[in-house]
């Protein structure tokens, strides 16, 4: 534990993404003791943010009936490229941050230590500590969403290269002059398999009237083509959809076997919105591509696992972030 | 260093290749102060080639006027998969080994600890400690040779996965459905970038009559065509030999992009024969092609240089594996 504190000591473990923000207040057994939700409402400027971000938090405290001086810490999982050593967020297009030193913004309005980690490291740490990859020596975490992000937590600690969070998987190239990628490349992994691909692939076969359920629940445009009426519409029939979600799930499970061939993982665990959506389809096509991918000595040394704690592994692997602050290997 | 010895205590470096052995005896501040060669003659079976594994090891302790009881550790480079923890090879096509306790073979006839490494691991901790990679904060090392090898120090320790040696960089799919590999897989690195991919696709072109120059110095037996040939047959013109060597070069390139992006290393260091053979096309090619794939935030944030130690960076980092051996993190 990080300090010493009284037995009302509690850390917070805070998920800041595009589109919302959670606030999850724990005792020191983790135990969740309070939670409060806003949206990020990224338009409105910094100050305006972080001002959001401190109400949650003071809602998520008092849910638990605590105040700010009990609080120990806060841990804060972030989306974007990260200065991890000032706690400064680099970039983040869609709160129009740039250069922002979140981690001192917020230790001015909180007596306590803040950490900022990026969002993949602290959900895979939230699923190593409390979820489906508890006890693994060497963990690779792949969250695939809008974009497709990547982690690994090796005996106990993140991993994060020479200066920068890294395990950039989505950035892999698997398909040699393939589509264009959010980062300006091509046939990166992202290109092919993240949600945002999917959407755009499942989008053209609603237009080509490939894909009934799919084309009633969503339509054509691709920011209303969530997750979960990917699931649906696959459960309904929609061919053209499964197929689409299975070949995503195969580039996944390609660059999978390459990255454990370099880092030789004993687990693999896949999370986020789309893996919760269709686990079992996600989880199956990527693990028998990343076995059949991976070098012959590799195979049956690892296992490709769906997440457990769903939207909830990274308030807590901001939390244990938080309370050990030295995981930062 | 391991033990408390005195003024005279020594460490072998020890780098067991298919075709040759060496063995370097270090003092404490590990300058070289003997050493022996000789050819491993890998059909021998297992007891006569530790006889001459120990012979050789005796000779350079000899030159460098040491004992046995001097002897306070000997670290070995293998190149094959291992048990690191037993000290055991795994496999050993080319010495027609199989599950050999090679550490505990060796520790019977010293009475000092042995400790076994993957021969990439330690040629990059070689380099690390003493050569081209010397300070940074993680160091990726691909060493190109009959296959592809990898290694990554990070903050001073070789990483090595749950269990076994990692880094298989030689096995990452680069050209999906491209030329079989030695793993049985399809399109790996080795299979296009190898000194043996090039050597191939160098005789076909000999056989085309498109390399004079490496038609005279080596034919069409792939066996014959060595990285000395390559470089001699290049600077006497041979563009096509140019061409192929260079292609080979940037898929290893996209292969470094895609491993930069995992582990956003500060230092890419390649070595091995054919790195030195042709030090300038092999690195400037893929380090161009590395800054081209990454991702953008990762690029200028790594550099591509030459391996230093040339044949010496096994025996070097094998020697300071045996005098530190808890840098196996």
């Amino acid at each position: 534990m990080g300090r010493d504190k009284s037995a009302d000591a509690c850390w917070v473990g805070f998920d800041l993404g595009g589109t919302k923000m959670m606030a999850v207040v724990f005792d020191a057994s983790f135990k969740p003791l309070g939670r409060a939700r806003k949206r990020t409402h990224s338009k409105d400027g910094k100050e305006p943010a972080v001002d959001r971000m401190t109400r949650t938090i003071r809602e998520a405290l008092a849910e638990a009936r605590r105040g700010d001086e009990d609080l120990a810490g806060v841990g804060i999982g972030f989306p974007g490229p990260l200065d991890l050593v000032k706690g400064v967020v680099l970039q983040a297009p869609n709160l129009g941050w740039k250069n922002f030193p979140l981690r001192d913004e917020l230790e001015d309005r909180f007596s306590c230590p803040v950490v900022v980690g990026n969002d993949v490291d602290v959900g895979t740490y939230g699923e190593y500590r409390f979820g489906a990859a508890a006890g693994a020596r060497c963990v690779l975490g792949v969250f695939p969403g809008t974009g497709i992000g990547g982690a690994c937590i090796y005996e106990g600690a993140i991993l994060h290269g020479a200066r920068a969070s890294c395990m950039e998987i989505g950035h892999m190239k698997v398909v040699p002059r393939g589509p264009l990628c959010g980062c300006g490349g091509r046939g990166c992994l992202e290109s092919v398999s993240s949600r945002l691909a999917i959407a755009a692939a499942a989008a053209a076969a609603i237009y080509r009237g490939e894909a009934p359920h799919l084309a009633k629940l969503a339509g054509t445009d691709v920011s209303e083509i969530r997750s979960a009426a990917l699931a649906e519409s696959i459960a309904a029939g929609d061919r053209a959809i499964e197929m689409i979600v299975r070949q995503a799930a195969r580039h996944i499970g390609t660059a999978v076997a390459n990255a454990v061939n370099l880092l030789a993982p004993d687990l693999v665990v896949l999370g986020g919105g789309l893996i919760e959506a269709l686990p079992k389809i996600m989880v199956e096509e990527c693990a028998a591509r990343a076995e059949e991918d991976v070098m012959p000595s590799f195979r049956g040394t690892f296992r490709v696992v769906p997440a457990k704690l769903g939207d909830d592994a990274g308030v807590f692997g901001a939390a244990a972030l938080a309370a050990n602050p030295e995981i930062w290997s």
